[in-house]
């Protein structure tokens, strides 16, 4: 169940915690779950949460609310969770590893591919089992084992000519872990995790208590 | 050079940016730069720019612009990631331990001193480094190498009550990287890095083109 509507920001930030919570009540065996529920667990607001869910054409039934099971399904659907998803990482250094290392991500639907990166000593060598390629070779991967989402995380002087030889080769989405501000052509997907400034703001608020 | 000023979230985020650009500059040995420049680089407003770095009482000269190397230090003072802080990481699973691996996270000032999970398996070794100790442990493990920042990567399940742990046992700032919406009482402070809205965002916006 793949979606095609364009849903705002704020949305897609908040169904992932409506997904977390409804994950937790099915663990519990909970059948039904009413937006007023969810509302109070998370500090979202009632209304907002239906209208939240009425993109996914999911109604509530009175007094009973909406079905455990069924939330987490169409939820996880929804939002892509469901589907495999393949990826590239760029950037074979401590961050690019850890990712190809985390199997967690594709319990969300990400399928890390191929990584790149131009110390010989990496090339050719498997991360978590992702094998990784020169990025001179990017062509013959992208033949072989094409994927549509590049993870950056090459040192910040690398990261907008990355960015450009990723998508020159037909990626169509950069997740950006790098501090550096990628500019992308209009209609490449562009999402910034901000490490480090979660980071700094980490720091700042702990600074300005003491 | 630590800061205790309060700075405005769009500052923090924005502040890692101008670092990362004029450490580029700083690495091809330009000595001076404007918040025009920056502003062309990073898609900015100049205004905004010099209005950032005036938190950081730095002052451009006129038509010269900002000391790049001088920029370059007093923007990783100021952000704090030249002062060392210490983390512990709660749950030892696969996002957990790309973390503690991660020893990039050094550079921006944020050491892993201690790592817990519940997991006997787990529990005794050593990831990256770090030690992985049973949660039950943390008052000891306080004791002897205390931390004020707890990073969260626990299964969303126990995100809550293992924030609860963490704060009652003295930790300050709870980094969460689950999805599930943990609170906490008021002068605790609290980041989100939403990995998996993200890459719902990504999905959405990939399936809106295709």
């Amino acid at each position: 169940m793949i979606n095609d509507i364009i849903l705002p920001e704020p949305t897609l930030r908040r169904l992932p915690w409506y997904l977390a919570y409804v994950e937790i009540l099915k663990a519990r065996q909970v059948e039904y779950v009413s937006s007023t529920q969810i509302s109070r667990a998370l500090n979202v607001d009632a209304s907002q949460i239906a209208k939240d869910l009425s993109f996914l054409s999911l109604k509530g039934k009175t007094r009973i609310g909406y079905e455990v099971d069924a939330l987490v399904e169409t939820l996880a659907g929804f939002l892509g969770f469901r589907t495999s998803h393949k990826a590239y990482v760029f950037g074979a250094g401590s961050l690019g590893a850890a990712l190809m290392r985390d199997s967690g991500l594709e319990k969300y639907g990400l399928e890390i591919v191929a990584g790149f990166d131009v110390n010989p000593e990496k090339v050719g060598t498997t991360v978590g089992n992702v094998p990784i390629y020169h990025i001179d070779s990017i062509s013959e991967v992208m033949e072989a084992h094409p994927a549509s989402i590049g993870i950056l995380t090459v040192p910040v002087e690398c990261a907008q000519e990355t960015a450009d030889i990723a998508i020159g080769e037909g990626i169509h989405a950069i997740w950006n872990f790098t501090p550096y501000r990628v500019k992308v052509a209009e209609g490449i997907v562009m999402a910034n995790t901000s490490i480090y400034a979660h980071l700094a703001l980490i720091y700042n608020r702990l600074n300005a208590q003491s």
